[in-house]
């Protein structure tokens, strides 16, 4: 498989070397956990304490503990993402998705129309919420609240959904935005065997 | 990876067997050529006369001579199924276009934005124009010809791309009403080289 | 009344007498009951295999039996074809219209806003149906299903409505992006008694 | 052709005997005129006051002098009532501007998509204008009016084009509002010639 | 504050005291009792015979008795013309309302989004149905009649609301056509106690 | 004036004294510098660890040197939140950019419909193209970026404008899903001189 050749970012994208030691020990870890840089972080470091604070809003939604799995918090980034035709965010959170799930298809069913992928009726009711927060906020109603309390979430379930859709209604932004290219290796994560993945 | 058990269609899906000798010969065809049946043949058996009339019409389209290559017919399917959400035509010609352009991810890309696909100048021209008689073919005018034209392409080009939009309005929304499940094989097919996918 | 002069097409249309045997038949047949040709015929001759696999699809869905009328059926042409915007299958289903229902203001209202014709409850249900497969396939849903029933449809006949809507899809895009032209004849059909009829 | 049944409006619709005088009068004279009373008018009659500047508003654009013919005003009517989904406006008006254009055709083209209709290209700037009036009015630029100064239309003509748009923005709503019946005269007003028209 | 230099209005403005004498006595009228001549005015009384039917339909429902409170139908001016991104009518009406309503807060808060406004359940039912008259009006439907009854509203206050909703369709284009400027003095009415509102 | 009774927030509101040091100390500098605590901070304490990462966001952008003026950064911020109709934003910053503009019309006007805002013409560039980033993102272009550029703006400062608009895509969602009650302090401040302003 040939590299991809076109660029990161519309914006600069700096030497790793010269980034401030946090935004560096930051990036050096997730090469060193995942083999490889995600462009979003190569592309945010054109701006370090937008960096940090992206990536702070990011943990403090998807790395806590709390009601939804994170397979669940991923399908709602990936639904969103979709609906709002961010190809980074796609496919890099597709990728996340198959591994948190485990499942090699479901994303790629969330992505184009979630209400015929293959997940339960307390995920659709999830997406359905997402997706109204993502698409058309205006109208969030205490019919929505009430719809989501019935599907079993809790209040602090209905506020992490909410709050991804809203994160990552800004990340689909800056990645249109920057024309962030998704990297070649999240393609195939999640499809195979690890160690069959070519490489 | 365990198998999907949605149904395969919301309506009947016929014995191969019990099926008139043409349908039943095609879809012997197909399995021998892919080693699996596509979900479309099964869903649309149901109906033989309409499965006739819209394989004719396919491979009038999709397997004619042109000047557009099949990877560009293939793209043409997947931005406008990707637009229309139609699950099943993202899934199954996404897995074609893989293969015909010899490239693992240029169908994510084109189904998510393929105004930021790794295509050609020329080949994003193809699929604004597509996308137009897709999504808004009211609006159709002599300007959309011409730029088509300044392009390179034919008016042959032209109606062979309209065409295929056109063909897959009908097709995505068959697939929408019948909820046609994309076979498991779909998934990796032009992912991994051959040898290498996991059956 | 002066005759139009509007090409029939954007693209060339064949002499009949140069037409394959079975396309050639199928045209002068139409000419012999109705007294004219049909544009749409011109207009997809240009492309036989084309013209053959359109027809067929349209004969088994329109001429077939089932519990839809072929009244209901022109119904869900006009109605999907003016939310599309294609003149020609508005002016032209219109009259077919006109005289399946023995009703000469149906068309008119079905095309403007099916909501407020005058048709039966069961009608207005069918046509509620028709058009979210034409507009919006993606949301279809089991609660769709559902109100069909109830409104006392089988399943057969909600294929045959979503097929019609869909085929029509396809319809509506390829006369829009030819910009077929309506022929002069189909306008008063269906209004006037045929023996009223200037000609 | 039995008569339409369906109420003339969902409010009440006064005896005309009831009326104050000048409603009386002018219910009357329009009745002379055209043989029989145009349901807008019983309509609008159940609120004397309303009724009175709707017309008076009417009046002073569709009878007034100016650069638009009176056929081109109702062009900007039947348009801008398609778009709308006016029942009754896109019946009554059509067949004002099959009278007045002397054209059987025109009418059901412009209603459906009066880019394709067969009208002039000042007469498609004056409804690409119109239409951007009564859909998407937060967007009207100094750019729409050069170009409408540059398809030779004078600032007056350009208000006049304007406010028929606003005015049956206002009337399309009014309709939809009361569902309005369409009278049964219209559909065939100005399709055939008068003396062969059936009564 | 600095006066605006923006034009009143795209179009010519008259001469008030070249205008017919009911037009200026209407003007010198409000004049007199504002303490300014509202912009509104002045544009349209470039047409004065538009001009007089529009304040009629104006009086005709702002002015009447009925079971709507003035301030009641100011809330569907502001809301409409916000959804219709009339800045004149948002302005102005907004300045109204907050008069009406004795309430400094609720014209901001029905402007940008009415579901979240402060204002009784009846109210917002209100509001429902006048928005969708104004975006929406072809899917007007006994159900939503029924919706009114049932939040405690008469048949003629349906009327009113509707027509409230259809004559600012008409005013919100008139504004958005002509570029109307709001007037300074509007900016402030009803925000701050009379007296200490800075001239 | 009454105060405002509705809740501050769907979800629980924090006492100040039991939050974290850091976050208490952020709230009490903005009530020292505003004379009230903002609704934003209340609400959003509710999860300190997203508070923090939000208000480090905001300053990252706000707060920074660029090419863009500060009133100019909340003329994005009010405009993409009239549009979103999120009414904690609309209200909150349209005080702040009346402050900041030192102009006590702009902010309705900006709120309402930008295109007729007294501004300068680089400004309705800037809100072109922010307007595009958080409504329509996925079609931003190379083009887009060029008319930046020839609107006088660098490629930071076009980072900006799109990064603001992204935030407040964030935000607004945030609002919208939280009910967040804007202060009545907003709805006055910078449109009166400070010291006649009533408290």
């Amino acid at each position: 498989m040939e590299k991809s050749t076109r660029p990161v970012s519309r914006f600069p994208v700096p030497e790793i070397a010269s980034l401030p030691e946090d935004v560096r020990s930051r990036i050096l870890a997730v090469q060193e956990k995942s083999g490889f840089v995600p462009n979003v972080f190569l592309t945010l470091a054109h701006r370090p304490a937008e960096f940090r604070a992206f990536f702070a809003y990011h943990d403090a939604l998807m790395e806590k503990e709390g009601g939804l799995t994170k397979a669940e918090r991923e399908m709602i980034v990936v639904a969103t993402s979709g609906a709002n035709q961010c190809q980074y965010c796609v496919v890099a959170h597709g990728a996340i998705l198959r591994i948190r799930a485990k499942d090699p298809r479901v994303a790629d069913q969330v992505a184009v129309n979630y209400r015929k992928a293959d997940i339960t009726a307390r995920q659709k009711a999830l997406l359905d919420f997402a997706m109204k927060v993502s698409r058309q906020s205006e109208a969030i109603s205490d019919g929505d609240f009430e719809g989501m309390r019935a599907a079993g979430f809790s209040d602090e379930d209905i506020w992490d959904a909410g709050a991804i859709a809203a994160l990552f209604a800004l990340s689909n932004r800056m990645a249109n935005l920057t024309s962030m290219r998704p990297n070649d290796e999240f393609y195939l994560l999640g499809r195979v065997p690890k160690e069959s993945a070519p490489r």
